[in-house]
């Protein structure tokens, strides 16, 4: 597959534009040689219009066809074979290895949802029956089901440029219930997104979709991705990344004149709660698989845990966690700009008042802070999100002091227990606090690593995400782009 | 039972106001005795931080229990006796045998959402069992399960003084899902509201429910309203009534610090469609029925028919219609306010160079205009919601221009197609069109008359609603009020 530079419109090509940007390779800094022409307001424009009339012809393809059609996209994705791997290592810095599982984990969930579609229930109907003989008034047959929205407008994440970008879980839940997707390619891998948009523009054309149910158009600056969420025929937004970047686009949808739902996924800081029994039985070993979850793929997961609530008396603990991340890498950053915004968060703890640095290095490297709650509900920059392998504990004086501090806690995309049950005889209250806070609640694991399978719930309260009724993980991730209408005797 | 014109703060009454107000008898326009003190921003946030201290108990109360209290709501409000018939008559100005009908509605509303969580079922439980051996990583179990959002404040209709008020749909299905309920009393009918906010009251203290599980507070002005919808510990908001209202709080709740979702049901017009051969079997008969949809509850419902859609050829029927309304009283409006507002409405269609008005009066009173396609695209004004008995009929060319014209119409509550199968053949494109629109789509029925059932859909795309993908009607009117989490490992 050769790459073109250029917006995937339908099934065409479009490179009316006149400014042009290279990916880069994460590792070197270098640009790779293929040049991309940024989209114009006109294509993003056909794009949509595209789209809107895809979508009369898209929504009433059979869930079967529809099914056909996501299986055809793991196999185009599957055909374009070793170089999809380089390229998307080349512009991640990510290691072949992750990738790869990264590929595995894409195709298993374009088919988890071809699968889910093929099953009618995914429709969740709803019959009342009619009763004609009721009294005062006949009752008539109802019948509800879930339709599609209309046109997507999908952004991806730099963290996973397979799995949360082009072919990811958001474009593969709309496609799957049933609405066109305008992709807006991520500027951190270009050529990875022009792989994969080929990949679904092949799949589209040879399993008889309609032009336009996809396209994927690209630029550096927001400018165009704010044109595609405002435009009056994109009904649906999904986004994954940092909280400035879906809190704006949040903001341009519900001051739209017809405001439309947005999916942010933007994010949190995953607490970790520890307890002493849990420390006991498990000792060294739990801070050797702490210390490898901080420092996963770079620390640059949504989940990554960047927060421990530990009580006073287990803070050693804190000491053996801090000696295991000294002997850690700091590894590859995505991309320049999240390497400095990594180094930038890791200055601000190191040279914070309200903040004790555990590790040793004065420079950025996997690190471990800590502090009280007074301070960290005083000074609420030391709880923001460092993306990358930087965590800071707070320290409780006791149980009620925990509760209390969580009870401050914004809305986390998970929370995890690390308890033995002679910890947990004591802790129901605290749990009832943590599972109001987030989507995901753990016992004795590590947050990352999201399992995509039907209860997973990749949410959570704002700011994690915008819109903590759903996921952007799992089958039921579909249901963000539905919306039931009640068909009434027919 | 007594009024006691008070603010309802829990188990308490509270009226540190200075600001009064009196009901107003709907017939003579004349105040009713009991005078109503205001709330004040200090017993708004009272009524807010009981509902938060309330929800960590009444997140966990069993369904059992829960059930058991909206069942004794259901007994509260019948102990009042006739005395809440009177005083909802006199407020409201429709006719004790409606009213008796919607006590009738509203008791059987809360006994449907009190069967609903007494099965397990309605949480839908899904379960991922674990994969202990599963290569290259176990699978942990997972179980997502839907928990209540927290504090709900609940903004009642003028319309339905009993269903959509205080005991209404909203107040019982967050009630339902675990949400403490802050009631914003309507001032059309304070005293109604005191009657039935006070059988609330006991139905908590009598099945042990915490105080603060349900408030209900007075306002005239839309200060307090917006207090509640502002206030921190505000977790969600459902409303019925103008789309100025519903979108006035939308805009509040989305721009807050922590965005809330606001379920906003504002009405619409919903189009009937009317096609040749229907009118033909159906003859006077459907004029009859139609005019009687037109004036039920003098045209003061969501649902009623406002908007005709017709082909040029079968304009005779609107001449029927039209004959059939002139012989149909007015009657008693809610409020002097909706009056003047029906009043306006009607002028502006009877003076609108776009419409030709074909019922006699040419004073406001039970009315069928009729406009081109052209000219309803050229002034959506004429197809503004005139609230009361007031139709606009859109005829049109032929099926084509019927189509294009539903293209261009915004989110409706629901839409009627009134077709024999000779029509319905030729009708698939413009029914899948018209399903695009609206939250309900019927089939040679009217569209008021909202069945209370799982299948329901009152809802629909905006400006119809807020939220296109809830139902305010029916049982899964509860899942407004919940979010998923998943338990992993647990």
């Amino acid at each position: 597959m050769n790459l073109t530079g250029k917006q995937l419109i339908g099934f065409q090509t479009k490179a009316a534009g006149h400014r042009n940007f290279q990916g880069i390779q994460a590792a070197s800094g270098e640009a790779l040689p293929q040049v991309f022409v940024e989209a114009t307001a006109d294509e993003a424009h056909e794009a949509l219009t595209k789209a809107s009339a895809a979508f009369k012809v898209y929504r009433n393809v059979s869930d079967g066809e529809r099914a056909k059609f996501l299986h055809a996209i793991a196999e185009e994705i599957l055909v374009i074979g070793d170089v999809l791997i380089q390229t998307a290592c080349a512009e991640s810095g990510l290691p072949e290895a992750r990738i790869t599982g990264e590929r595995g984990r894409t195709i298993g969930q374009i088919q988890a949802f071809a699968n889910f579609i093929s099953n009618p229930s995914w429709k969740r109907e709803i019959v009342d029956e009619a009763m004609p003989e009721r009294q005062p008034l006949p009752k008539p047959r109802l019948v509800q089901k879930q339709i599609p929205l209309g046109p997507t407008v999908v952004f991806g994440a730099s963290n996973f440029p397979l799995a949360f970008s082009v072919a990811g879980g958001d474009t593969l839940s709309a496609l799957a219930a049933g609405c066109p997707v305008v992709f807006k390619a991520h500027p951190a891998h270009p050529n990875t997104c022009d792989l994969v948009g080929q990949a679904i523009q092949q799949a589209a054309q040879k399993t008889g979709m309609p032009d336009g149910t996809f396209s994927l158009v690209h630029a550096q600056g927001h400018e165009i991705g704010g044109y595609l969420v405002t435009h009056p025929l994109t009904k649906a937004v999904a986004f994954t990344g940092s909280y400035r970047g879906g809190k704006a686009l949040f903001d341009l949808a519900v001051r739209r004149e017809v405001p439309i739902p947005v999916y942010a996924e933007m994010g949190s800081i995953n607490p970790v709660y520890l307890f002493s029994d849990r420390l006991a039985t498990q000792g060294e070993g739990l801070a050797d698989a702490f210390s490898q979850s901080i420092c996963l793929g770079v620390g640059q997961f949504c989940t990554n845990p960047g927060l421990i609530v530990i009580l006073e008396k287990d803070r050693e603990f804190l000491t053996s966690l801090a000696a295991k991340l000294d002997h850690m890498p700091l590894g590859t950053f995505l991309t320049a700009g999240i390497k400095q915004s990594f180094e930038h968060g890791f200055n601000t703890l190191n040279h914070h008042p309200a903040t004790q640095r555990l590790t040793a290095s004065s420079t950025p490297a996997p690190s471990l802070f800590s502090t009280s709650v007074r301070e960290a509900l005083a000074h609420p920059e030391v709880l923001e999100e460092v993306f990358g392998p930087c965590t800071v504990a707070v320290v409780c004086q006791d149980l009620a002091e925990m509760i209390a501090f969580t009870e401050q806690l914004p809305g986390q995309l998970t929370a995890t227990i690390q308890a033995e049950p002679s910890d947990l005889v004591n802790l129901a209250e605290l749990i009832d606090e943590v599972s109001q806070k987030v989507g995901r609640i753990l016992l004795n694991g590590f947050p990352t690593g999201v399992e995509v399978s039907a209860a997973m719930v990749h949410g959570g309260p704002f700011p994690a995400t915008s819109d903590a009724r759903s996921t952007s993980v799992g089958t039921e991730a579909i249901y963000r782009f539905t919306r039931p209408v009640c068909w009434q005797n027919f």
